[in-house]
């Protein structure tokens, strides 16, 4: 029989968010701890031990919870492992469910950030019983989640919906990655910072940009929003480019809605609106003017903590 | 109870091959019929029944039969319509799995044509036992199928898989579908002789190929197999382009193997050296010497018909 409450960790660079879920997504008793600072993942999860005490507690016993799901950038769904993250203190290839289930004595689920944020819109959010939809999260970096027939798009190896590192523009911006061109480079946080100074740069334009000696996304969208010329030519720039990559994804899994999570996608019609315009504009007919754009139907912290609750089910 | 039997009828441009499947993937009787000369869909499926009686008489009665599985360009899964099918004489949307329903009284289940190799490939053929694979069909066009977790991948409305409609160069060559740039403008059957002859204009250098006065996929392969030089760098720019195209699908559905079917798929390593090569090129790390790109594992006419018959189970 399926126990009332859940778990869920989402795991970020700087914290960690843990959750006690229950069934009809309701988030009855939350808590943060630092992600950086242990020298070590297993005094990461040691000092995880405290935290997941005082939720069994809230419970009223372990028996009342059906399991942890996780959330964590590159986390692998298959494997339970986590590979080279480059925003996670650990470097290599750490088995953290396998770790976390050892110490917690709880089954463990894990997948990635992206991931659980789509299980997360699928069972309480913006794609509530859709069986077709990708998710899209603009933050530091770009992730994505793909579902098709109700089920998340994990590929044969658990790291499918890489769609941050397809590459938008070839021969382009170097990333992180060590390649050209990739979406992420373009449409993040950080890509837009850098198309703006590149705008800056190449222009002589006024910008209310210039006043500052460090831009970042939120200045950027405060000048958009307050009408400047060069900061919305930014955002259509960045949607442009998220439009186009995204035009092709749709050719390969024909999505009933899009939904937009993170930083990036708070600017709303300042990068929806562009996004829609060059999506629609490199759509093949058949698909077009049927895919809505949607932003989160989720709280912001709950999203991810969320779907990752969700992965314990 | 599952009946011994299916009828797999795939429905191409010219000729319309069905078969009588069992199970395992044997054809047991097969008949050809003509696509064309026939005024409207009715007389055609009127045509039709011959064929189906003749199967269903080598079956040993109706009784014996599971249904009927159609591959058809531009079929539609969820609504058993064909929509717009350029090279079929049949224009609008055609209820196809509906009037054969009527026709024949048998489940009718329809998909498009590339899907149903797909489903070939996955029960008989060279993805057997594979949950995730993508499968290619280069032909006059480039039709797609995708296959994660096991189950193709139809999309919301039934029309996912268009790999061949995304836009691989920007601003590239005209397409039939009215926009620019779509890799089947490049690595179809049709897109290679275009390239062929792009190649041929702008150098001067001398090549078996300026013999022709009309060139054909074949012709080219001929010349390359002969170590024609330009010929060669025609199949090099073919296999750069679906090599580039492919490394951004792979970023959202992680496969464990590419196959390849139709014309030219049989040029063999000519195409898919440089697919791989430029492929793995273009891969994010982690999907980097992981993935097999193959021929098709069945024979030639029998991969959309079994597909097809796969579908009536």
């Amino acid at each position: 029989m399926t126990k009332p409450f859940a778990i869920g960790i989402d795991i970020g660079g700087t914290n960690t968010v843990l959750g006690l879920a229950d069934r009809r997504g309701q988030i009855q008793l939350q808590s943060t701890m630092p992600t950086k600072g242990f020298d070590t993942v297993d005094l990461y999860i040691a000092a995880m031990q405290a935290e997941i005490n005082q939720l069994v507690e809230h419970a009223g016993g372990r028996e009342n919870i059906n399991g942890i799901g996780v959330g964590v950038p590159n986390g692998n769904y298959y494997t339970g492992e986590v590979m080279d993250a480059p925003n996670l203190p650990w470097r290599g290839r750490i088995p953290l469910a396998a770790l976390m289930n050892k110490a917690f004595d709880f089954p463990v689920t894990l997948t990635n950030d992206a991931n659980a944020t789509a299980m997360g819109e699928m069972m309480y959010g913006a794609a509530m019983g859709m069986k077709d939809f990708i998710m899209i999260t603009l933050g530091t970096g770009v992730g994505s989640g793909f579902v098709a027939n109700g089920q998340i798009i994990y590929g044969h190896d658990g790291f499918a919906g890489e769609l941050g590192h397809a590459i938008a523009v070839r021969g382009g911006r170097l990333c992180n990655c060590g390649r050209r061109g990739c979406m992420e480079r373009y449409c993040s946080a950080t890509g837009i910072v850098i198309t703006a100074n590149e705008f800056l740069e190449n222009s002589k334009e006024d910008s209310l940009l210039r006043q500052y000696s460090h831009i970042g996304a939120r200045e950027i969208q405060q000048a958009a929003e307050a009408g400047d010329k060069l900061a919305i030519e930014v955002f259509e720039y960045t949607g442009m480019i998220l439009g186009e990559t995204l035009a092709n994804a749709v050719a390969i899994t024909s999505p009933q809605v899009i939904i937009f999570f993170g930083g990036l996608a708070k600017a709303g019609d300042l990068i929806l609106k562009p996004v829609k315009k060059h999506m629609e504009a490199n759509l093949l007919h058949v698909f077009q003017d049927k895919i809505d754009l949607v932003p989160s139907a989720l709280p912001d912290a709950d999203a991810a903590l969320l779907g990752a609750s969700a992965l314990a089910w």
